[in-house]
């Protein structure tokens, strides 16, 4: 049964979802819908990649994710599907692709299907609909349009590090208010060089110490750990590290080295 | 696999939603079960038609739509099957029927199963899973009672239409924040007969055109578009139209044709 | 096709719920998976425990129930498979499957899966997803590790009954704010004896009857119910019961009986 996951900033409180639903079953009945999420905040392109960055690894090689944030992005916009990682992604080229993946996709097509009049400026429950099952249905990219190697980029904030010292900053805080860093395990472990270090994150707060559990620091207590996203989060055994420390998504995270 | 659609007002907090789903896949271990929406406002009636009107029709025929809303109405409520549409709907006769449907429903009957003791205030756990899996098993109509004709009728405030003017209202604010009217396009274009048109919303307020893509202006313009619910949407791309317009539900829409 | 239960404080906004859904698709693609809820409050084992205890009976017997909640316990975990009425359920021994159940369960297995270095900090991801595939794939429980007879218990505030009165609390306030104790029918109706009696639940507020349909009641009117979970529920029909009778989880509840 194929597998088709949905990643936008529909809600559930309006018909949009389900509609988009019904319309994916009306084209494939026996299609596995899995929402990734619908509750990306409206057009928040970083945020929709972070989510389906961390989650569509999970799921298991040939399942479609369909995109659907921003999609009515500039005055001409272009919708791609892509195969990258095993994986199949159909949406809008707003720059999210570009935040996706580690690598570059292995396959990019532009989508060559007309919206139905009625559709026009609702692309995600016509064509994207169309593209997704295509794709689960075990059809070509290429029997969607072009091939391409052209799509837009964005940039995010990117940890800068010097001899002794990691700036990265605050790009996620979840529902736990854990609060997630753009710096990696790999990017800290290659400037550490094993020394002593530092994560500084308030004028008097730091912590010297990655922790491997939440539970071995006492409740209350915080802690820095390498999330399941690979970034280096900042936490409180059960509790809220955001609230309690006042750090909020773009706060600057300092990590500085000691050699002995 | 049979498709079973929930439209109710049980939300995702407590166990009842859930509760419906495992009563569900009792009976027909097979089902399809979507969540057209669990967070229609408490007994709001006119809320949940406008979801489940708007939702159905992108669904395969003969999925079985599950209307959990108000089923404990008046002292005697009694619970309809009816096919519509290519389309099977299971609710309670709370005048909810006379909302989804722009056609009178092709056949009706009049639920005759008797609830169990435990579930007798909560038909939805017990008679409703019971018709909606017959029904969606294969099972036909009239194999759950005796056919009728008779339903309740509820009516919504209609725009009115005279020569040079449509006066409608809103009915519906979106998560986006877009701004649903109760004019379609049909009766819009009827009452237009080509003519120039202003469309007022607040006292120095109004859009002389119809877009047919949000992006068509520019991010923070406001725009009126025909929405996929085929009503009249007051919109700004990208922005919060009920908001910063401060329209609210019941508002009066005014809409004036020039004659050149 | 197998049914995976899952019952969270993950939420709907992060990743984690959605890569849970992946990491068991990956394993088991036939997996019908059926969110019970994501919506616990973060580590409130009290409240899982009410929330799937409830639900967990309507679902097909074999059905797999995961519990995602508060799995880093302590400063060692332990993780428990188990089999109970016909169901099986996979968790943390972290107390809660000591409140799911009025029966001793079948059959208990300590759980022997190493978590992968990754997940260290969120077995969830791993050893839960691959303990509750294997059952739902038909594999027995001794193939997830030793049997046992020894998990945590923890014991909710039971009603006090004495020879007119019976002293009870409220432990929970559903979505539609109705006011549920935990005095179940069997007691009430034992300590009872088919005399008069009166429900009271503040100062001056009292019920002296138990209603079968919230609308046996105007609107707007309070009345006692046996509610869907089998406890004593205080409710308004059509309203806001805990709201306008200013009752909280935790208040005290007395039931007086009387002899004429």
């Amino acid at each position: 049964m194929a597998i088709i996951t949905l990643t936008t900033d529909l809600g559930h409180k309006d018909f949009y979802q389900s509609a988009l639903k019904g319309a994916i079953l009306s084209q494939l009945p026996n299609a596995n819908i899995i929402d990734v999420s619908h509750q990306i905040s409206s057009y928040n392109i970083p945020q929709a990649a972070f989510i389906l960055k961390n989650s569509y690894k999970f799921f298991p090689k040939g399942t479609v994710h369909l995109i659907g944030i921003d999609a009515n992005y500039g005055s001409n916009p272009r919708y791609l599907a892509m195969a990258s990682d095993g994986h199949y992604f159909v949406g809008p080229d707003n720059g999210i692709f570009s935040l996706l993946f580690e690598h570059p996709p292995t396959k990019i097509v532009a989508i060559n299907i007309k919206a139905e009049a009625k559709f026009l400026h609702f692309p995600l429950l016509d064509i994207f609909v169309k593209a997704a099952c295509h794709l689960a249905n075990g059809g070509v990219l290429t029997g969607l349009g072009a091939e391409t190697t052209d799509y837009n980029h964005r940039s995010l904030i990117q940890p800068v590090v010097e001899q002794n010292i990691i700036r990265g900053s605050v790009i996620y805080i979840d529902s736990f208010q854990n609060v997630i860093t753009n710096i990696t395990k790999e990017l800290f472990e290659s400037a550490r060089m094993k020394r002593r270090f530092e994560v500084y994150f308030r004028r008097n707060e730091s912590i010297n110490k990655i922790n491997i559990h939440y539970n071995e620091v006492p409740e209350g207590e915080k802690l820095c750990i390498f999330s399941i996203s690979n970034f280096l989060e900042i936490a409180i055994n059960k509790g809220n590290a955001a609230g309690l420390l006042g750090l909020h998504v773009g706060d600057i995270i300092r990590i500085e080295f000691y050699d002995k």
